[in-house]
């Protein structure tokens, strides 16, 4: 069977799952998830059989020694798997919600009812434990699920999906609900984005590299970001306590991630006290800064920013810090460098939080918060399946609600058009 | 200057563009609408100079009465498109609203804003009032939009476009906000659809044709639909004077339009008596039938339907027909060779009508009503942009909220991440 043809009868299988899966009851699908939680904690050791072998070829091909922790499964890491999974059970199910209802002239009821998206396609890399988060998400949602993870983690990814495919099967449910894509070649991603008739959604996980190979290749509706170049700008009227809290937490707290701040903003009334103050804290842990001019003149010895420094996302202890003359500045550099994810102005003027708040359309705008927070089970959503920072469909992190759309319903009693 | 770069800066305008009109209160917008209906209206003469080249360039390529009808402007459709940015502008404005809010147990404040898109672009073919309704609907929801219609009606389009653009001026709101493309070559719809960097969304309307080149060449999100195979499935508890009266209305009503029924599917139960009433009203009425061999066992003379009847749109005075065994083998033919636009059920029971509802997933599901219902205007959205049968961002049609997304704000007091 070519790989065309064995990807085409794989999502043909899901597109048929997707129909029972769509008219689950919830109940069952929680039964389902806590079962699956159940069955990965009691399958470690066959588990752990599988991940030595990603383990060993990982060590064979010289993968950095955190990559190989990334994709190392112990049972610590099964436990919060299977964690995860029952705590998706306990999430409100959106399937179903008539999210308005309205009544017109000629007496027709109309309203919006919540229906799962169909089949999604997971595109990902390294962590094993995606695997079972995303199908616990896209389940849960009523959708079949096509899971396609990276070929250093293949042994343990099939593992997983064969112990979930087994709880499928013993409450009725067709297996190709869920699969997890069997062979390693990269020719099977571009030919799953080809399938627009059979998957309804694509969301790449992973390195920029990856997001913008699905993006490009794909005929397939595609949510995704491909980098968090997150801001906090202190206004002048910021308590300076609260701005150096903030501030920290939103570098060093976890630089690696990508809701951590890269650029600080300061506004020049406070430039004078709050720049040295903020460089002295960053340095004590361990922060390189990278300063525009006035910066570079406020504390000595700090490396001067190049332009390229603007719109990087570091993902590590470095931070890029920039004095701007008011709040229109801050936002037009947020404009101008941003991608769109998060951004934070720290202020006590109640003039001036409205206004950023009105002024910057990134998917997430907070006032007196770190940028940390914005994250799908942080900000209360319970459970990310990822986060989009295109517009279309979702914008920001996104829960279970982002994997469903809605009908129109509508309810007659033999009305016809004039 | 070459058309990449022509079409770049055009784009680039309308995003400088989209930042004042995201920040427009919704009195000025209104106000904005009002005025280009009342200078439309003034400009009459103006606008049919205009039409008169279009009108006589379609001549002498010869353009079919029925196209040359749809280009023509005269003073009722003139006071059409100025009646319609007058409804857009007596709606409510989506921007800005608060769609949801809640307190985390940190007791950071969460909530989603609507905001606009950001650029909208609009592809479309020959009817000139697409410029001034797709305007009026961007403009109001806070977006920058381009707009690009067909070479048969371009001195129309451009004229509609002065006119409104000049009451954009007198607002002091940045012209760019609305752009009429002046090129006809098909190659610079090319070059906007490589702008994703400018362009948030683009809706093609007109034949399957463009739309499926706007697809196949589209960098950007696409929102669009094929066509629109639209059933009505009358089972065996209908009243058959009701499922007759939604039928025919169904179909002849507007025979040409995407929300008109292609196909009819009878429960086998009640096909004795209600094929031959409904085929009769049907031949009365001009209608072509085509029938399935149980059909045409009851109907003499009825043409038999090919497998390529089926799923198509004949958008004419032809049906298909068909007997079905029960509701789960209706919606098994939906399932096949439906569109995912409208269908509907007519029946007297309950626990069917909440059966058709669950399991037909398509963008607009009804029970004992036409579908000719499905449309902006009859569901109470106001007024509509266009219809979505993909599921992703919009399902259905689309009104003013459609062309708006929904950020993350999130209100603190200093917390930071533990």
């Amino acid at each position: 069977m070519s790989l065309a043809t064995e990807m085409k009868s794989l999502a043909s299988a899901a597109k048929a799952a997707a129909r029972t899966m769509a008219g689950l009851s919830t109940n069952i699908k929680n039964e389902l998830l806590c079962n699956m939680a159940d069955a990965l904690v009691a399958a470690a050791p066959e588990l752990q059989e599988a991940n030595k072998k990603d383990l060993a070829a990982g060590r064979e091909r010289g993968l950095a020694p955190a990559m190989l922790d990334r994709l190392a499964l112990d049972d610590k890491r099964i436990a919060a798997m299977a964690d995860g999974l029952r705590e998706v059970a306990t999430l409100p199910d959106p399937v179903g919600e008539m999210s308005a209802q309205w009544r017109r002239p000629n007496g027709l009821q109309v309203g919006r009812m919540r229906i799962p998206l169909g089949v999604i396609g997971i595109v990902y890399e390294s962590r094993p434990n995606v695997t079972a988060d995303a199908a616990g998400l896209c389940l849960k949602s009523g959708n079949a699920v096509i899971l396609r993870g990276g070929s250093e983690a293949i042994h343990s990814n099939l593992a997983i999906g064969a112990i979930l495919k087994k709880e499928l099967q013993r409450l009725d449910i067709p297996e190709a609900a869920l699969q997890v894509v069997e062979t390693t070649e990269r020719a099977a991603i571009l030919e799953l984005l080809k399938l627009e008739e059979e998957i309804d959604l694509i969301i790449p996980r992973g390195g920029e590299g990856l997001i913008r190979f699905v993006v490009e290749n794909s005929r397939i509706p595609v949510i995704k970001h491909y980098k968090g170049v997150c801001h906090v700008f202190v206004d002048a009227s910021a308590d300076e306590e609260m701005a150096e809290r903030i501030s920290l937490n939103a570098k060093v707290q976890r630089p690696g991630v990508c809701n951590a701040m890269e650029t600080l903003l300061v506004h020049e009334d406070i430039a004078k006290s709050f720049v040295p103050r903020i460089a002295a804290a960053m340095q004590t842990k361990g922060v390189e800064l990278r300063g525009c001019p006035e910066c570079c003149a406020l504390v000595s010895g700090m490396t001067a920013a190049k332009e390229e420094d603007w719109p990087e996302e570091y993902l590590d202890l470095r931070l890029a810090i920039k004095v701007v003359a008011d709040l229109d500045a801050a936002v037009a550099h947020i404009d101008r460098f941003g991608s769109l994810h998060t951004e934070t102005i720290v202020t006590s003027s109640y003039a001036n939080s409205q206004r950023f708040m009105q002024l910057v359309n990134s998917s997430v705008v907070m006032v007196n918060a770190s940028t940390r927070f914005s994250d799908g089970n942080q900000l209360g959503l319970g459970a990310e399946i990822g986060i989009s920072t295109t517009k279309l469909h979702s914008f920001g992190p996104m829960g279970l609600e982002d994997l469903t759309t809605r009908k129109f319903v509508v309810f007659g009693e033999g009305q016809i058009r004039e």
